[in-house]
């Protein structure tokens, strides 16, 4: 079987699995308190190329809804796309963690927060009119829900607009490492040098067994994050585990080489199938997420030689999701070329639907 | 160094490093949907002896905020010991989880909470008096965080009066295991037989990785709890790994024997002390917890045979906590004991304090 | 000045004033146990045909929170109309009282909650896809935002797919009476007889000085609400003054007459609208709103009568809200018709902008 | 009958039912943009000698609720006395108005907060210490609910602690008046010039009919409680009827006047109630209350003159709590003083329990 239903359904990198055993070995402080967590923030000082915060979390819905609460009062608005994963797929995480925070859905004729669109919304607030929420954050995923990567410019854009609103500018990095390899940025270009506020740090996708981390560049929300996190059971108490995981993602370059496996696998699986009778991309292929509109015959077709991926859940019935992992085998992805060149589209089969990734 | 500071100091236990490697085998289905999580149920069900859900989180802390959200309203009151590890040292997670729930600390003598305590500080609650909040849950901790065990009437009899005032009895069970082998008895027992209605089931401490669980005994809490498990970011993607843990853990007996041991070198410990001069226990030995008197001398010779254990927080000078674990090299516990009867009280050196644990 | 531009702004009708003057003769118990309290369940119970328990609250804003929240989990879902005041003009006060509950908008061509559209947003959810939130609460608001009345039928259609989703149906009666009358229906047709489960009643709008309520038909959302009505500091010391009003409010009819009075008024000035050169009517008139677009040079000439009232906020340019009142005194609308019959559309003033009403 | 057992018994004084009377006169802008509203902060910036915004509510449960949530995040410590109203009479508002800070009670012999208890507990907080809450508000209550006034300088010595721990002084005035004319005070002495950054300003007690205020004396605060305001629902729509009392509240000194009246009232109650055999005063007399152990053949007598007044809930059988209002006629309290000096004791009657108030 050929899984391309979702990136984490990959098993956690070897790399990573050595650095689990090799943190392994006695008794070490609780709580953070340890040899690795001691040694986060300035790994990844150095990453960012400013003092930076890292933020543990076991999952990245809660990393999303830590970092809105961050920023946004409970009686703050939230200004995002209608098919981010904080809007479809979190249950209700950032109102959760924010005591409230509403989440705009900005119109958009592709998966990004557009600043046409986001200006015109701001017009309906401000402090002239409580009636309404104060607005707080911009939300923006980078990759986007549908494989687009925001451009440094598109990110500064919408920082400034944040700004001038006196809001924060928040990055769901679920995935972070795909977007940077294809925009060829550095961590600082893509985040506070276009100004991001405060960014959902994924690894699990890539890699990890389950370490995401909100990343925060001031000390002032990282002072009140810090009670955010305890609270909310974020704080592990055998935190080495996840301290070394984001540590040792880094080392050797593990994360980004990861990445641009990932995306490549996405390029070649997104060329095969663009090959194909009647087959259409749906969006360019930026990050490692293939949007396709496949005929019925050719999905079933797909199907019977037992590849799988999901029907994206919003829209018609031809449009399909393929995410390619940093851990798909190189020969499997030959095979899937090979099949699909090859299409046989006579055999009918189901194909799963499932939108949360 | 003999470091007795906390239990959450050990590393994992093999056999579960081992789980973890083997369910590391290609990709699985993500969010619960795995092989691992698909008999998540059944293992705990048939452990319980009856049906039982079980909702796994990367903390305790998310264990017990979850656990009382799920009983308690936003409205609600939660009456518990002044010790609580949910009122000393989660940072409000329960009223964080519940929306507001209140926190009522009840007197006491010892760590546990007493039944006439409760019935008392009910006289001024209740539906004719709604300027106080609705009593709703009764929480207690198994073993207490002064290292007392419930007996199982003990809970019966609060579970009654929880039951008589329509609230649910929750269990911390942060140190389930240590109790549990120090009664005797089954996890039924001392759970849904004694009255409790919700678990918040520790692993952790006990060997695993950072596996905590609700544990539910009933299908409308559970048809709840899902909500707010995924809603607060507790649902892992990649759940494979936390479900192994749990399941690994109960292999063999795992959980009893390392609870076992652990009970048994608090025993050797506590007994080792006792001897010496000057020194008496606090509380009665019943998990892995010692509570000792120790006269400044005698800390400060163990102190200089780089014996280390953690002033307890709320109280006067000479009362100290040590907490053995089954990962206690069963060499450095005679070390240790015949360090104690040797002891030297003629050096003085420093001991840390905290109470998080 | 004529102004129409809420009926919000209309002065506490004299029989109200009257009721507030008799109860103000000496000492009456606090919190409710007041004798105008005492009759108010009993007085709504007639009304209403069935066992009623009334809430007081001192906004409309109020009663839809308190109302949401007691029917929605903080996890759940609010399905609701976009132009719903709950979403434009309450500043998150369905989240707040919630503790985090989503308001999903539905799209519509006009103002009213569609089922088709509400059927196929709940395609969406369900218990096997909890990460979405849990569907909880369809809210109607009765007459609409636009000066629409749901028939009998619309809304028990709506109540059926509530039911059957087992999620619970409020309607927001700001304007309960305008509506009511404009039916001739009877209370209990147009709430519980259709489905409704929970209802806001608003007084304000037609002639109280701040008193809307809660009206609850089952036992147990009112024994939960009492704590959040209190907990909210909704729970007047000086219940009579809220009481009294309520009651007053339906002594011989007062509420339906002013609610006529209203509807008649704005009839009036919509017929003498409509015949102007150049003027729509953007909705129906059913209860005491007019939606009308006007072309600039009558909106100039309407201001230089010193006739205001608002623009429509989230609409282009012509389109304005005309609200009568029982208030209107009749002598100045035939004033205002025979301006706008006599229209001189030469001289430009400026117009308000405001939604919140 | 005479009743003493609350002064929100009292009827509406007639200078606030003239003040709205004379409100009622035609149309006023809604929400606050009233000609009564637009002086609010002019009328009490100068009471307070600094600028200062009002908020009215309906409520002092709100007001308290609003005032802590403006100053304490959702993970933080609010400081008071066991007694607080916010912690026994409010259903939990604080917790819900701030999304789940905690009340931290501290030890206490009398009825006010000590600076040595607050010093005690705030040595288990602090930046090094997230297993805890962050202190954030230190609350008051003035008069406490024992009927005891601060002096200036314990105000200022807690002001003082809570400006060096970071924190906010709140102080609850649900009785400020009769505490300011015992003080012979100013409101900007009992206030900021004392610390106090946050003040709940009650008038329904004293007179008017629903009109409390929270008072903030600075800008930063003032335009994030506005939307906490408006999102709680205490943004009236008719806004001018609760203007108009809190502005002729003050006019001709009526608000000092009736405190004076109160207070006196309460003196001779205490002094007739002293000179009574057996009868001993619990507390001193110093604002409107009165705090008294009566021998069960003194009360009975008392009730047999139809002299009621409520048992004081939380302590022995003897203790009772005996409320003067500036509206209690004097010769009814002089009534009264006769009927203390000549008591028979031989008749029983009962005596209703409440502490509400």
């Amino acid at each position: 079987m050929y899984s391309f239903a979702s990136d984490n359904m990959s098993e956690v990198h070897p790399q990573i699995m050595d650095a689990l055993l090799r943190c392994n070995s006695g008794p070490a402080a609780a709580y953070g308190a340890d040899d690795w967590t001691a040694r986060l923030n300035a790994v990844y000082s150095e990453l960012f190329e400013r003092e930076t915060f890292v933020f543990p979390t076991p999952t990245g819905t809660a990393a999303n809804g830590l970092a809105i609460a961050a920023c946004a009062p409970p009686h703050g608005a939230v200004f995002c796309h209608a098919l981010s994963h904080i809007v479809t797929a979190e249950c209700g995480a950032p109102e959760f963690y924010s005591g409230g925070a509403r989440l705009v859905l900005l119109p958009s004729e592709a998966s990004k927060v557009e600043t046409g669109a986001l200006t015109a919304e701001l017009g309906n607030y401000g402090p002239d009119h409580i009636h309404q929420l104060k607005p707080a954050v911009v939300s923006i995923t980078q990759a986007t829900e549908r494989g687009r990567v925001y451009t440094l410019s598109e990110i500064a854009a919408l920082g400034e607009i944040a700004r001038s609103h006196a809001m924060r500018l928040h990055m769901d990095g679920a995935r972070f490492t795909n977007a940077l390899v294809h925009l060829g940025a550095t961590p600082a270009e893509m985040t506070w040098k276009s100004g991001v506020d405060i960014l959902s740090f994924g690894t699990t996708k890539n890699g990890t067994m389950m370490s995401e981390a909100v990343i925060v560049f001031d000390k002032a929300t990282a002072a009140d994050i810090r009670y955010r996190h305890k609270r909310a059971g974020l704080l592990q108490s055998k935190m080495r585990y996840f301290s070394a995981q984001l540590i040792a993602y880094l080392e050797g370059d593990l994360w980004r080489k990861s990445a641009l496996q990932a995306n490549l696998n996405a390029q070649r699986l997104a060329k095969a199938l663009s090959a194909a009778e009647g087959v259409s991309l749906a969006d360019p292929v930026e990050a490692n997420e293939v949007f396709v509109h496949l005929p019925p015959p050719v999905k079933a077709a797909l199907a019977a030689h037992d590849i799988h991926f999901r029907k994206w859940a919003d829209t018609k019935d031809t449009l399909f999701r393929i995410v390619a992992s940093y851990a798909d085998d190189p020969k499997q992805i030959a095979q899937v070329e090979r099949a699909i060149m090859a299409l046989d589209v006579t055999q009918v089969g189901g194909i799963e639907t499932n939108r949360n990734c």
